[in-house]
């Protein structure tokens, strides 16, 4: 808050006016989207009577709301509060992170309702959204906000509200190459979500790095308070994660077991991240929480990005890779491996790990001839295609956010 | 904290008593009348599997509690941690601010209860409760919440509860006449709770007015920290308000259908705060955030109180007056405006949008003949009815609260 | 953050693999015995489909599920963030609490899983586990949390861990002895969780008490802002207490009713606490929350405790007690009557709350001859028989906890 403004007042004069006209013209193109494109689909629609006799539900209570909408709030504080109370560890960074996740997050939600609505939800022209149409596009939204961990602290609202614009809408297409195209299985996001919004953002930072910030590691640091701040993000990140990961499943028995399965999972990666976090810590003691409050903080960012239906057993595969993210010589590294460090090995793991799972699925229709090891082969695929998507992406956007236009930060205020 | 201890002291001896008499009696008067007045409603009762047959109910699951429960819990925590650290930010004042919004709703909601049910579920002399009732006490416990950010800082714990008696029982009269005499449309609450929150409080500020306090405005400023703790509540309002606007809609597609316009709403309206916002600072420029915290913050604080259940493309209506607040000549605008300026705009602009929205209802019943025009004139009585509640009744509290008895805070105190 | 670090050095030079090694020796071990014996229950398994035209259910809807997943999310905010929160009090042990706070609840929902599994869900060799499962698990380490109330700050991680094995093996046992054999009402766990778990951590605080801790009071204040993050932990379990108490109860109106009681006794409490906290107050004046804040957090913090489902009219008992354990002169005291000062009375005042309630259920089956007189007498013997397991076990585990080999903090650290 204290920073030196001179430089960014003499390098962003007409700062002023962009930020609000940018804002104002998204915001007036998306109600006129939202006024040709949007219409209630047929459970939050007034003639929702007429689709029950038709659907032969009895009771008001079978309407997919009360399936999802538990699980929509949930997924809703783990986006807003989770992640921007994530971002609060950096000392000098605290209201920033917050804020700026609110405003991208809500962006982006708006544009994510109308690109996933184009590719999953168009009929008659018209895009026909209910509750599981938010949580998707609070699941989208979930990939940006992994990208804005990694390049925090280092843009200007306008550069995120670029980024939002481009990465909603390569999300979108890579969700739907991935789900209607390859059919890959993909519960949980691991590749949608997690693969590609950890690279995409890592590919954003290293275009965007500045070798004039070296010097500025001191504002790196944390502060207590800004700790405890960061670990309220951590825990709703936690928490409510088999929420994350039931919201969308079947309704029934997949949606009860996905949520146990995410809950047995998450307590079994606390267990090894402490224990691989602890043994890496270079004076690895008894306390080494009060000692360094940071050890205890990094083993649960990175436990966050933890990939959701996996069984107890994949609970201890947690890889010491991430922690080295500490000692990386580049700035831009610091607070992106934070976050990403273990991107890589999760794809590759994800791989055998989704191949064991595919026995439980039934394939039906068309895909019912497809064995494991063919299936195997698509879900690799599946993660090529995300890597290419977030690599290729990630340069293009980094490279359209050096333009000059956007009123980046001055190197004195990263 | 570290407040001039003596005059309070001189001022207020016979304190030590004054509160916990003021708390144990009232507390022994609502037990009393719970015990006479209240019982389970019939959903609740031990008697529910009869009440199933009648309905002719196939399964425990469409007890009203499934229905409205998860909204119930957000409404819950919006109110308590919503409402408790939104008043946070001011530096000296966030134990208080969390603490008396403790006490004051939780005083409330057990007076709402009684009020509330002798004018909407009063059977056969007993007050009949279920979830709802738990869910309109919240609601009218906001509105309490609502006044008590226009005094904030400036009154006891004993004046704070004297104007929650009187407040939620004004609230209750001002319901009945809207709802069951003119049979106003108002989902959301936008008349009986803001409007009429709003007013009621800046009119008791207003009365309640001392002129000393002109110097004490170092106390009014805010930290770092406490920003923070004051965008958890922000972030916890907004989040929760699809559960705020859907908790007592009708089953199934109405609940559904106000989730979903709440959510597509907050998201515009966190664009066009932030264009606003970022517009009127005086150095408005890039990172406003990072050097001027109050400002990002100031815009959500305003976006609270965006009503609800608006179509998508009134999310642009935000309005530039609620900024100038910050410039209020006279202390008891300082919290007041931040909070309430935007209400008079919102009330006329309330009429417009209502009467748009009436097409959408279908009268029945006696109503069925009120073409929407007529209907609209019933709408702007309801405002003009919840404005003189608000002024009359705020006026007699002020007025009430000026009495010596209830000890009220030293000038240098505030 | 800042404690002297050359004798926890010297002490505990083993300390880097230690701790490590015990986290990931104990996670294998839960995963194979996850692996040998854990199982989805039939309401979570694939063949989900054919219980239900077993069980004639219409709709997935009616999977146990949707009636227990809402409150299930609300009671793991409560162990998480509720008590994780609520510790961090201590000025100096703010990010401790709520780490340590993780681990041992990460932990303990694993083994509680198992232990109370083998006991209630065990068929064919294989434990079935639902969502109820999960919720009672979360209960069992609620009780964990409050024996670590009373010995924070005292105790490495791995003591933490023994603890917490050892109490969660011996709360099994002990609810089994009570719901199965006594066949003892316990809604809301005042006895299994509450008074087994504040006396077992009494009991083992006292069996560490070091007398050279007396001088280290000064370590033991609160600061402002860690009175404010207290304050989320306190609203968290005040507000998500009716999801506590309803969680299991059963369908329909016994759920629905466990909640509005849960609500209403809760807000009389707030009133009544106040007024105690107030009077006991030496200087209790008008504002005595900004002058001591300490005075109304701790208020808060004995509010947490309260029982369930009690009706409105008890919610007037709390008793004055619990304050005096502020001035208690043995350090071991400091921290734990804060949180069990409370628990001897409500004992007592359990057995006479809960004779009154036995009117209202129905004996069934083998039981339906007892009196409410002799249901009373197995109440009372409930409560001897936790009394007896925490004291006896508290004792056991803090003489286990004593063996040199744990590594336990240096006296300087507490």
């Amino acid at each position: 808050m204290e920073r030196p403004r001179h430089q960014g007042m003499a390098k962003n004069t007409c700062m002023r006016w962009r930020l609000p006209l940018v804002c104002l013209l998204w915001e007036v193109a998306m109600i006129v989207l939202f006024g040709v494109f949007v219409r209630f689909g047929p459970e939050a629609d007034a003639h929702w009577e007429e689709e029950k006799h038709q659907m032969n539900l009895t009771s008001d209570i079978e309407n997919d709301f009360y399936f999802r909408y538990p699980s929509f709030q949930d997924v809703h504080v783990m986006i807003f509060v989770g992640f921007g109370f994530l971002m609060t560890f950096l000392k000098r960074y605290g209201f920033g992170a917050v804020g700026f996740n609110f405003l991208l997050a809500a962006f982006g939600i708006q544009w994510a309702l109308l690109m996933q609505g184009w590719f999953h939800s168009f009929q008659n022209g018209k895009i026909l959204i209910g509750v599981e149409n938010l949580i998707n596009a609070d699941f989208c939204v979930g990939s940006v906000c992994v990208a804005f961990g990694a390049i925090l602290g280092k843009t200007s609202p306008i550069q995120l509200l670029v980024m939002t614009l481009f990465q909603v809408t390569l999300f979108a297409v890579n969700e739907y190459i991935l789900l209607n195209l390859l059919h890959v299985k993909d519960a949980g996001g691991s590749m949608t979500i997690h693969t590609f919004g950890a690279y995409f953002g890592l590919t954003v930072t290293r275009v965007l790095y500045r070798p004039n910030l070296e010097q500025s590691k001191d504002k790196q640091g944390s502060v207590y308070h800004s700790d405890l701040f960061a670990m309220i993000g951590t825990l709703y990140l936690w928490m409510y994660w088999p929420s994350f990961n039931s919201a969308i499943s079947e309704h029934g028995d997949a949606q009860h077991r996905a949520a146990i399965n995410t809950y047995c999972s998450l307590a079994a990666c606390v267990l090894t991240t402490m224990a691989f976090s602890s043994m890496l810590q270079k004076k690895g003691k008894l306390d080494m929480v009060s000692r360094e409050p940071r050890a205890l903080e990094q083993c649960f960012v990175s436990l966050q990005h933890t990939p959701g239906p996996l069984s107890k057993r994949d609970g201890a595969r947690e890889e010491p890779s991430r922690e080295q993210g500490n000692k990386a010589p580049l700035p831009w590294l610091c607070t992106t491996f934070l976050h990403q460090g273990r991107s890589l090995p999760e794809a590759i793991l994800t791989i055998s790990i989704l191949c064991r799972f595919i026995k439980a699925f039934d394939f039906t229709g068309s895909y019912k001839t497809r064995t494991p090891s063919v299936q195997g082969g698509f879900q690799a695929a599946g993660i090529f295609v995300s890597l290419l998507m977030a690599f290729a992406g990630g340069a293009l956007v980094g490279a359209i956010l050096k333009l000059p236009i956007w009123g980046d930060a001055a190197d004195e205020n990263c």
